[in-house]
């Protein structure tokens, strides 16, 4: 797999700033590749695709406008957290879309590695601490965890609404597979959930989304 | 002033969805046009500038990765909220260049405007608290607002670096202004504003600031 060089190999920081800030820096400069990094997803605001810094911003919006829904009690800021450093690993990763049919079989596989080689950049204890929140975020085993991947199902659903469409219309994909991809929403909340199923079969009347069930790949 | 119709106007979301719901994700969705306000800054990753969506939320990796750095003690949790909503007035009052030399005379008055016509898409209770954290920012009277305010000086700073000029080279600006516009990085971080200035220095010498000081508009 490769991987790039990081971004300040070609303009390293001045040398009198310490070691461990100017590390901590370096990691940030590279963090600017995740605006590079596009998705499937068609902005609502205007005519071009989401990236994934701006996807990771909205997510955090998101957990802090819909705390309350959550079944379970959240830590607001902890999820923050999570959202904001979910999709870093995509730098080196890649975007996998949630409908490929082939990309998602060695993704665990390409992230992890993406993890090492990014996290790395940091200082030691900041590496290990920014990989147990993308190791949360992952797991889904804490009720943070749950809800920041809600966030994470349900807002290219908004997109999609105002997209009239949008990804739900990818090729041999039904509302029953999007129902289907975004069940997890229900792992966090009831009551988002219930939203989801709202838009989906809405969309589904309008012809956003196709009827009926297709096998997935 | 004008502002646009929110974008849920033209596809409100379904009525099955309840009303406070509706309201929060008629919010988020409106919020997305923070993704089309485009900044002065360069990206270090591409060649294109940056918008309000991906500078927030470098500016809360920026918040976990250096909150080690501020002077006072700061809830990395609120402070990340902080950074994340400050730009959001600029969905309707648009980005105010640091080193335009007019535009700064009414964007106190053309921001509250905005705030007041976009909050109010939040249920009464919520227009409040989002309302609360942008004031908390503008005012920097508590420890989270230093520090985020720092944050959003310190990172056009590392574009500019991998630039190799970028902002700095403003028309009329030289690095004694540069220095000036910064200096509130002191208020937060005594240690981030010295790396702040040894960027700036080094900058200085290799020709990607102006040298010396020309009076500033």
């Amino acid at each position: 797999m490769n991987h790039p060089r990081p971004l300040t190999d070609d303009n390293p920081l001045p040398d009198a700033i310490g070691a461990r800030l100017r590390s901590q820096l370096g990691f940030l400069i590279e963090a600017d590749r995740l605006k590079t990094i596009l998705r499937q997803s068609p902005l609502a605001a205007t005519d071009r695709r989401e990236n994934d810094a701006e996807h990771s911003w909205h997510l955090a919006m998101m957990v802090v406008v819909l705390a309350e829904h959550a079944d379970e009690p959240i830590d607001v800021g902890h999820t923050v957290k999570l959202v904001l450093v979910h999709d870093l690993v995509e730098i080196y990763a890649g975007d996998t879309p949630i409908y490929h049919p082939t990309m998602g079989a060695d993704q665990a596989e390409r992230e992890a590695a993406a993890a090492d080689r990014l996290f790395a950049l940091l200082p030691a204890d900041q590496a290990r601490e920014i990989r147990a929140l993308w190791d949360e975020f992952e797991a889904r085993e804490t009720a943070e965890a749950r809800f920041a991947k809600a966030m994470d199902r349900l807002q290219p659903q908004l997109l999609n609404w105002m997209a009239r469409g949008g990804t739900w219309l990818s090729p041999g994909i039904t509302a029953d597979d999007v129902r289907a991809r975004k069940a997890v929403i229900g792992d966090a909340s009831a009551h988002l959930w219930d939203a989801s199923k709202h838009l989906i079969a809405e969309g589904e009347r309008r012809g956003w989304a196709r009827p009926g069930h297709t096998p997935v790949q």
